[in-house]
């Protein structure tokens, strides 16, 4: 039997998927099944956006540029100059969700071996992209007292060596839902500018920013046009996960023709979801600000109520729709397994994300949960319940 | 500045789009070009298909599941069986398009610098996936002599090395038109069996098989499950090339449950596309039939039209919609460039490929292009008529 490859046996399961197994024994078992664990909102897609598909009278399906059509593209780099970042449509290249601009990102910058710092913890799929392109990820921590606030320079530097070539931030963060400030971003700025190296920022959740604090893109940042890598997604921006589109921007010239070797090997990103993405671009305002008010709503209410049970610590987010919990546990992998297998409260249980495998560092976060707010009010406050009526009788 | 990898530096461009900008300049000079160069058919993408798509009710664009929808994978496992190939829809992961399917193949099975034997000439993109999977193509030498058969078995095994992970065949072929025999994937299946080697068949075209042939898969073969590999795709069955879907297809489980791992790192392939997709699978025959008579039709036309110029010389293709013809020049390439930029005939031009770019032994095909009969007779007619004008008048 001829054999797997090394990276194929080394490439990470997902953390999430991990425990489907259980959620769907415990589904069969006939107990109702509340999902935390992921980033698939509820949320309505735009009906712009699906109109556009209906109404589409293409007759041949045909590939598009491999750079993403034209009218889209330009109807992005409008979007950024509406939200102060200055770029051309030449700065973009369209991709098959930010999951593919991730995978272009990492091979047209990183050779085998070369490294990329992350502060942890971080979006698992990393890895995943990290292994595919044979790179190691080097994890700096971030920590849930901090709020997972951005670590000192100093942390980042003691880990650069030759072989660093990025450093990767997410903002707002997913997993952690920590935004970061203007402050930050020129601190990052300053220090990839004196090591000469990329600045990737996976932007995706940059709409989904809360208490009236503004994003600060790394694109704003003047003298950083060299440096800077976004990763932009339409999946939850519009609630359009199944679409699958997703950019690259950056103004180093050099990168994107680089990446658009990658691109073109590929051929085309989907296009009737480059229509649908197109036209979701002409979503009123309040579609996102009735969006935004939901997410902040459901927010508060999970942090509220998970603070309200003994042992537990959350971090307090500002961005995206997610929140990382401490729970007075061992072992929250365990303790998530057991939720589907084991616990019912009224015959409901969750599914939460064990938390460690969104770090990097073996043996931290063992005690931390993922929450994604993916649910309304009234199914979160029952969420919680059950996981305070659980954490009553759980023993590690 | 950062640096751009060495992997990034050394991806190829396209060998087909090279000459875009060409072709462009042509276009804005007033000059009609005539596109034999890419392999985006012209064929109408079926009712059923489409009509999908403007009925759906979906209202949340949401993930489908890493591996593709379970209704989908079901259908397509129906649709194997049809053509006799035995398999469920546990033994398939639903991809964005066969460009992806490769890539998680190449991923799967090889490791940095290991080998994959590839008998030129071959898809281009082949050397991109190679290149952004670190992993060496070696190429075994088939001949427009022999309408590009399969390359003696012994051809074969003089370029088996411990590095080597697998052989990769295009069946039938792009660029070449050639369907292997029966016959030439015994051959196959008895040497990657005898050195333990996976089987990859890229059989995107395996529905293209005129003159009465039986197209014959790997998967037809019996004691090959755990060797072989099928690549697949909607793109050119139903001219849809723009859906982005395609499929890994094997019976070795250890290999699907590998490629899972990097589908689920990039979460989902195309939802709207699936639906499509899996619609199109009730595509009538008399489409098939159609589409069939009419590409056998063109290449008849074809064939027949560029054997009467004199010096021409033309593989016979019984499969796929492409031919390689040998030219009397000495650089295609430049005589590609040529027709674009200093030749017209009655104000039209045509648009080639040099074919130079589908062979990775330097050298070879140099007096040779490819032909993507995508255009309707009259068209071909014409673009043979210009190429023949331009061959009287061409200089080297
Ligand atoms: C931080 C982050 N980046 C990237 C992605 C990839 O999303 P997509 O490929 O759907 O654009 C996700 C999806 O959950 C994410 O959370
Ligand atoms: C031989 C071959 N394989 C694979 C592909 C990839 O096609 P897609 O990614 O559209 O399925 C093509 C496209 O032209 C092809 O010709």
């Amino acid at each position: 039997m001829p054999k797997i490859s090394n990276k194929g046996i080394s490439m990470p399961e997902s953390p999430i998927r991990k425990l489907v197994p259980y959620a769907e024994a415990a589904h069969k078992k006939g107990k109702n099944v509340y999902y935390l664990n992921i980033g698939q909102p509820d949320i309505k897609t735009p009906t712009v956006a699906l109109n556009a598909i209906k109404n589409t009278n293409i007759d041949i399906l045909a590939y598009s540029r491999s750079e993403g059509s034209e009218s889209y593209r330009i109807k992005i780099a409008d979007y950024y100059k509406r939200n102060s970042i200055n770029i051309t449509h030449n700065d973009i290249i369209v991709t098959t969700g930010g999951s593919e601009a991730l995978l272009f990102a990492f091979g047209s910058i990183m050779d085998k071996d070369d490294e990329i710092i992350i502060p942890e913890p971080f979006y698992a799929n990393y890895n995943g992209f990290s292994k595919s392109s044979g790179v190691n990820v080097v994890p700096v921590i971030s920590k849930i007292e901090d709020n997972f606030a951005l670590p000192a320079i100093e942390a980042f530097e003691k880990l650069i060596t030759p072989k660093t070539k990025a450093i990767l931030i997410c903002n707002p963060g997913n997993p952690t839902g920590y935004l970061y400030s203007k402050e930050e971003i020129k601190q990052l700025a300053a220090m990839v500018k004196k090591h000469d190296l990329f600045l990737i920022a996976d932007e995706v959740y940059r709409e989904f920013v809360y208490d009236g604090i503004e994003h600060y893109s790394i694109l704003q940042e003047p003298g950083l046009e060299d440096h800077a890598i976004v990763i932009d997604s339409v999946s939850k921006r519009y609630s359009m996960c199944g679409a699958r589109v997703g950019y690259l921007v950056s103004k180093n010239e050099e990168f994107i023709k680089t990446a658009l070797k990658f691109a073109q090997a590929r051929l085309s990103p989907p296009t009737l979801a480059q229509i649908a993405s197109e036209a979701a671009l002409d979503t009123p305002q309040s579609y996102f600000d009735n969006v935004k008010e939901e997410y902040v709503k459901r927010r508060n209410i999970l942090i509220e109520e998970l603070e309200k049970i003994e042992g537990v610590k959350v971090a307090k987010p500002n961005g995206a729709f997610y929140c990382i919990a401490e729970l007075p546990v061992k072992n929250s992998d365990d303790f998530a397994k057991w939720l589907l297998e084991s616990f019912e409260f009224n015959n409901n249980t969750v599914m939460v994300a064990p938390a460690a495998g969104f770090y990097s560092t073996p043996g931290v976060g063992l005690n931390q949960i993922r929450i994604a707010y993916v649910l309304n009010e009234e199914s979160l406050k029952t969420c919680v319940k059950i996981l305070k009526e659980a954490l009553k009788v759980y023993k590690d």
